[in-house]
């Protein structure tokens, strides 16, 4: 593993999607991995730390989550623009060598299965919180966050340090039509 | 109503949420309004568009919203931090002129009871999807968006225009402890 990638405290896990931004989604079952892009994940709890993800019927990923009970939620940055924008534009159904195709890499973190997309921001190793209804009806997984993990160049002690990590390091935003956001300047309120 | 305040078609509405700001909720009920801050809020589906929003049990606005059946979810920016900030910390139970004392002005869209925030770039009026285990459990809100709107200003024809907008438009992204990020600079992948 990258001398860079340190466990987060659980407690701080929810900080890495507090701001919002895409995320990957991995999974892994019976020999088969697939990661896909989700602009529709979200905190939902902070401690143990819980969180949402909309995975739908189409994606292979949802099946791979379905059947391990594990995923892994990731926060991308600008340098994995086009690896981002691919992942979610893909099928592994019609195209088995996606990963490769799209230029992922994965690492494993000591302790468990679900692999982890080289180079991103941030990590999230989540076991399902099975709700049928929910994912039947609205596509909603919702996962119990048991390990977390960041980079050093943009996380540090429980914080995002855009300022000094460097433009390749900002997390991404997706809106449509291929058309992101980069994080921008921080603002403290005086409190 | 603001003449730069337009509606959004319904297909279009998730891209006010998709990139992740932090945004405000506001509901009444029985002549009682309250308006929150909430990181943890996501778009669910495109059409018909809903979204999901986690509502503490402390908060008063979520009782509001389990008495009304309605909500608004709209999107604040810089010019509104500490206004966001301070409804975010200060609660209508202990502070009856909450409101006031945020500097909240309020204004309604014809048709619709639900109050929405005065100089918010975007709104969405939702109709509450009652799920009482989900909220029981979860703290989770799922709403339908019957209506939305945005100030032309910083969102037409369905986009975002952060760079034309200036500053003061950007949506805010919380962290914690008063820290948050505004939305930066668009990136568009070639596709």
């Amino acid at each position: 593993m990258d001398l860079h990638v340190l466990p987060v405290e659980l407690e701080k896990a929810y900080r890495l999607l507090n701001h919002g931004p895409t995320v990957l989604v991995s999974a892994t079952h019976g020999g088969v991995t697939d990661v896909m892009a989700a602009a529709w994940s979200c905190a939902l709890d902070f401690m143990p730390p819980k969180i949402t993800v909309v995975l739908d019927k189409s994606t292979s990923t949802r099946g791979l989550v379905e059947q391990s009970g594990y995923f892994a939620i990731q926060v991308p940055n600008m340098a994995q623009i086009d690896l981002t924008y691919a992942v979610g534009s893909m099928s592994l159904a019609d195209t088995p060598d996606k990963l490769a195709k799209c230029g992922v890499e994965l690492f494993h973190a000591e302790g468990h299965e679900t692999p982890l997309v080289v180079g991103c921001s941030g990590w999230l190793i989540c076991k399902l919180v099975p709700e049928p209804h929910n994912q039947q009806t609205y596509d909603l997984f919702i996962g119990e966050v048991v390990a977390a993990y960041a980079d050093t160049h943009v996380f540090r002690n429980g914080h995002w340090e855009f300022e000094s990590a460097g433009p390749d390091w900002r997390s991404l935003h997706y809106i449509a039509g291929g058309t992101f956001y980069a994080i921008g300047e921080r603002a403290v309120v005086k409190t």
